[in-house]
């Protein structure tokens, strides 16, 4: 079986998101920043954006396409417009929600599931040998909690976001250890790989 | 003239410290977890915690020592027993406060000063030509929003402390952008430093 590994980007400050973030401002007020090294733009998608790459942040996005199934929550999945039901090669997606899902926001490859630890499960089943793709900062936290996620893969963007949303908040207390897997940078980011080992 | 740079241990998501921090408690609950790599014990100063350390670690905390000043945070030197007057070689050390001194924290070495950008001026003609070591998570805000911050050595420890004291925290908005300068592992920690570049 594969590992759950998340991927996100980050600022130096811990955002993942600029603030007001939303339906119609998906990474929140000069959030965007963040996707700088992922050239991503507005009228892209992420599947042309990854094509431009070149390098060590090529390497790194073609190993989330690689990913035969995603983890995400309900925000990043709506701010997103649910990648139009297919965010690579038509993989399934799970998304973490409690509420009732969206009757818009429906398509084959999409199952809504309310418990992180069924979501993982259900989506390491479906990926086979393949590593699952967790994406969301609630997600992660959830994840973290229920000892369900194997790697972080934080993309650690060089700029100080100063407010927005946090990958990291409002975390039970006890420690969980991390082991550095690897470490390299590209332009404009620094690939930071975590295997989770352990709450102290 | 040097550069003033702040050199701060940091967990993954963020902390430099674990919750209820105090003069009793320089490190806050579990917070000792960040200074593991630096072979800090509560029975040994930090001078010999710098003896015993050799490789990449030795080289970033050699560097620390070669600072020719040291401008602090109150909490910081309050919670380090103000390192009893001298933070290593007698070098100046300016302590950044808007409250009276507190008498029985008074020594030769030490000034104490109510702006920031004072602060990193004086510590910077008495360093010469030496960098000033910059120390404290509310000093960093306030230097990075004067403009008076020249670079960040984040020692990042791979491990989620969950809660505790932030470095980054209720900052302005408006992102300040930094530029990677080097990035490498040493045991237990990856140091990451930056230039400030601007404010965006």
């Amino acid at each position: 079986m594969g590992n759950a590994v998340l991927y996100m980007s980050m600022s130096v400050d811990g955002f993942i998101a600029g603030p007001n973030d939303g339906p119609d401002n998906g990474i929140g007020d000069g959030g965007s920043r963040l996707h700088d090294w992922f050239g991503m733009e507005a009228e892209i998608s992420h599947l042309d954006a990854v094509a431009r790459l070149s390098g060590v942040n090529r390497d790194v996005m073609d190993e989330v396409m690689a990913t035969g199934a995603v983890v995400t929550g309900r925000r990043t999945f709506e701010n997103a417009g649910g990648w139009g039901g297919d965010h690579h090669d038509g993989v399934p997606i799970f998304v973490l929600t409690r509420r009732e899902p969206d009757a818009t926001l429906q398509w084959p490859a999409v199952t809504y599931v309310s418990d992180v630890k069924d979501a993982v499960r259900m989506a390491k089943e479906a990926a086979g040998d393949k590593d699952v793709l967790v994406h969301g900062a609630v997600t992660a936290r959830l994840a973290l909690a229920a000892g369900a996620l194997d790697e972080l893969q934080i993309h650690l963007v060089p700029v100080l976001l100063g407010q927005g949303r946090r990958l990291f908040e409002d975390m039970p207390p006890g420690h969980i250890e991390l082991e550095p897997v690897r470490a390299f940078g590209g332009p404009g980011v620094q690939h930071l790989r975590y295997r989770v080992r352990q709450a102290g």
